[in-house]
């Protein structure tokens, strides 16, 4: 086990550095994973060929899916993820074939207020470090490709502006994986023709992109490469839909992603397999892990657990919704929903917490309602 | 040999995907590089930990550096590269120990005009798509690092502009690794307190950034926090300058840049080892690939073969000022300048190559001064 | 009298042009103003110098203030300044000596969908194209004053900011006599050091402006100059309110403002005697003529006959609540409250009319209502 | 005489206020304008009807024309506009009939570091608050014409843009008789639909607009309108120009500077006619008074004395090529060149001044050159 237990508890960061993980092929080996579908990012991290083991293992039966979701979450979190890792580590330890399934940290998020999203405690998924950061460049080439295509809309428009595009009707933002509130409202396209046409444009975070939508809601190379074509990036003078295909850039944009169609396997602090792919927010997209990773998990494991973000009503209602109803092969055959005390108290009024308040005042409110 | 020669030469593409690449390891294994030191990216891709090597290797004396430089070159191009990748196949047929080190191409570049920057014909650096596309994230990485770098000075400009940085003054743009020329000019910072002071601000193609330089010549972490910690970012409205430092991001770019330093192990179409790794750009940076890939290959091989950007007075001369000079273990031993006739042609007047031309010009003029 | 009545009645354009106006002076008698208290502006019009008229006549007591409301009023208008014009007419008829006071109309609305604002048919202010365009340039010194304060604001940031302005709380706009809605939203500053610094910026129309509320509202040139010192155009850093005065252009406001004081007097299509001065917006300020015409009409005249914008609800309580209260003298002796049979229709429900309609429905539904 | 002569000489200011003017309708009278021809705004200023004249005086020969101009100035000027009215004030009294023609002075200059343009001394042009400042509103009316246009043009692209115009090629400003840095370089149309498209715009100073050259470059309202109707303001996405014709506006334009095309007469110090009109900068127009006045001047009066802006290498020379050329009556019979020793002295390279130093060195090395 990589992890041996201590007393009092360290931190999580302690805990995470002191880990000696196993290498990722002996993780990979568990779950029946053959070395050719690994491809190795490092000794502890590996995507897997999700191409080859959904045909190799199409005829096996599908495992369990478990859904982990929760009461609506106070700004300090209700602990799905740590809830929804610890009980893949307990259904380990008995012995099971189990597989978590979790969405891949936005850098945006882990150097804001609300830190890394790899759980906490002695049910953490490593390495953090490297997954909270640059990963195996998911969300970059997310970035990249969704750019792209921005930039490609700007060309286009300076280049006589053949689709015929509205300057006020461009709705494809930029993105960035960092949170830059200084760019959410701008003015592109200053300085005159060898620059291109002025217009309002907005970057948003690349996790709450269509890209990374797309990217997590697809089963596949063609599958993507048609939802891409699909996704309208703006309007014409006549009120008329432009698409990435429009645009011909949806080719170039799933050159980039196929590699990040790859599930990325890596382990809790028990050792046990977790697939950390797809990074789609909670707020304005459905907001849980790859559609790719699911299916892989359901052929490899007895018991998959996954995760839906935000509270019951938000996120599980949209997994019911847009996750399940795209691909039959996903259903939830047990949903776990983790209520704390505090949100209990929190919603009942006995104290009030809202996003942005000083640390010191959530904190305090954090530790008197434990008493 | 992963390439098998035919006649007539088969286009780049068709050799660079017919190629029966070697594993990596074994590419590894010619120039003693120890399975420990390597962490994998793919099948034949690897990342070389550096410090390992140096420290192992200290006592060997380094082998002999190999500058290809160029005369002037035409928009199309003079061979640098290609000359360079061929004479390191050429040694390593003769059972030389030879290793080539090369800068990373930028999206940006690939995705324009130019193209990818892998050499061509039967001198190529593979694997292709993957080095031209997200290779193994360097690129990436020194992208997040920028930027969050470039969001701080707008965050710490609305929280009260602790260190009184005079707007008219910010001097570290934003950066993408696409062109994108509607972002060159451009006002950010809209909308009101909620997003910030308005000014005007800049995109550059990430491998023209401070950063890229930085992350190019550094020859270890902690030489490179110290780098990042002294890059000027601004001035303040006493006119004194601004560091990262002072912004208190340089650990963070830092800790984001850790495994970007690490050089990639790539091979030729003769299954040669290539080292690609750091990618200024020649016009405004010094051009040539980072300092610690150089440092490793002249421990691990006999001969190092290495490119300077643009033409000699250019790339070279920069190559000698700033990347010699700070680094006293590298210094050519021998230098190599690619002269074609058509550029002599040109240079000479015989006809007329302008950057921005349209292709058929081009070609034409190309094909016209074969005769 | 100027106009002689045909049937069936001419045009308002018609019956403006072909009148044969009193020479202003003759006007001017009729009330008892001395020709040492006018000043000519051509042969139509003339400013009156209200500071000799007010100490000349401190002592006679005032005459009876009439004020004209409505109803809330259709987008067609109610026709409280043709019913209020008539009224002024009837009276001057039966040889009572009596004064309208008027605003003055704005370009911006002149050139816009309504038209002009100098009453209808056989009740008009005359002469019309003159008070219609650039009059007495009332408005045009009222804009100067304003957008000298505007560029004040910026040049005091620009060297060096000694108010310690915050760019995000300028409050003042800039201001045009023309309705622009390109200038409604901008970013101004552009360009560098040379410029300035950047700002999100607004254009109002300059009927709009404080400054044109605060020439309607005051009592004199003292008066003004204090008022216009007092005015809040932005705030520091650390929240306090920063003032014309602060600026240091309260006193070059107020001599652009000396001669726009002076009520214009003008007569109406049956040769009685109209003041038309001040035109503050009736939606966000208190929308009625200048004091000082109320004042210097009230001690020339025994009846004086004023308008309050928009409907009672809106324009007459502003007149109670903020004329009136500031300046004692003006209190109302009797309200006419113009009420069309065609808004009874149309607030009960029988047809609707919304501003910016087209005008044919509008027209048709006028037509359908009379019936 | 409206000035009594002290020794020592009052300041500029003192000798302007203390003045005892004449009744404009003396100045008018000797010079043989009828008292119908006048338009009194206030008692010492008039418009003249100069088409009444113009047609009144037809064949009546006209007077000499001298033109007044000078070497190259320093920023201290060369004291063309003093020498100028010196002139005419000593050819009145000696008896002849003699008017000076002169430009209207721009807020935005008496507002600057320049100050006013009304001479100085015993030679001044009065009333020199009103003509400084306000005036007629001439400035006021082609300042509203030429923001019309400008407006136009936003609302004809925002409207379905139907004249096909280039968001990149709009070549007419908005203006502002006052010096406004922060608006030479501006982004308008922000804020989506409602308010219009976006693009880059500029601000100039009124009297640098072409509005104002048209206006001091015609002879007459048809001749206006037609002017107007030519003037470019844009072109199309097909290179075709965009005239203000093409918009609608020339003739609401026009309707703007009916009462801007009459002269203005005032007085100097010594009580001798002096026609106050036009206002073009010579820096980037003509930058002479209107043709308007000069034809008018050349009627009534035996002499003439006109200024041309800046050395005689720029105003001279566009006052020949340009309104000679294009208005035959108007050829100089006589040129007199202002030409201090101070000049000669710096232009010679005893000591250097340069636009923008500080006054106190401008002032010593002015105080030095007298040794």
């Amino acid at each position: 086990m990589p992890v041996k237990r201590k007393w009092p508890v360290p931190s999580d960061i302690e805990i995470a550095y002191e880990a000696e993980l196993y290498p990722i092929e002996k993780v990979a080996e568990y779950i029946g994973v053959l070395e050719d579908e690994l491809e190795f990012y490092g000794r502890y991290i590996a995507k897997v060929d999700y191409r080859s083991i959904l045909k190799r293992l199409k005829s096996k039966p599908n495992g369990k899916l478990i859904v982990v979701t929760a009461i609506t979450p106070t700004p300090l979190g209700e602990g799905k993820t740590t809830v929804a890792i610890g009980l893949g580590q307990a259904l380990y330890e008995r012995g099971l074939k189990v597989i978590n399934t979790l969405r891949e940290p936005s850098k945006g998020v882990t150097f804001g207020i609300k830190g890394g999203a790899t759980g906490g405690g002695y049910s953490q998924v490593l390495p953090m470090d490297k997954i909270n950061l640059n990963f195996t460049g998911d969300i970059a080439a997310v970035e990249a490709a969704h750019n792209l295509c921005a930039a490609a809309i700007d060309a286009s428009i300076l280049h006589g502006n053949p689709l015929n595009i509205d300057l006020l009707r461009v709705e494809w933002p930029y993105c960035m994986d960092i949170e830059a509130r200084a760019l959410r409202q701008v003015v592109i396209g200053l300085g005159g023709r060898a620059n291109g046409y002025p217009r309002e444009a907005r970057w948003v975070i690349t996790v709450a992109t269509e890209t990374a939508a797309i990217h997590a809601l697809t089963t596949g190379l063609k599958d993507l490469r048609e939802r891409l074509g699909r996704a309208v990036v703006a309007y014409t003078y006549d009120g008329k839909p432009v698409t990435c295909e429009d645009l011909g850039v949806a080719g170039a944009m799933t050159a980039l992603l196929v590699d990040a169609l790859k599930p990325n396997l890596v382990q809790s602090t028990e050792g046990h397999p977790v697939l950390v792919h797809g990074f789609p927010f909670a707020n304005i997209a459905h907001g849980t892990n790859s559609v790719i990773a699911d299916l892989v998990a359901l052929k490899l494991a007895d018991y998959v657990i996954t995760e839906t973000g935000f509270g019951s009503d938000c996120g599980f209602i949209k997994f019911c919704d847009i996750v399940c109803r795209q691909v039959p092969e996903i259903k939830p055959d047990c949903a776990v929903i983790v209520c704390t005390i505090r949100a209990l108290k929190e919603h009942g009024g006995a104290f009030t917490l809202r996003p942005g308040e000083p640390y010191e005042k959530v904190k305090k409110a954090a530790e008197s309602e434990n008493l």
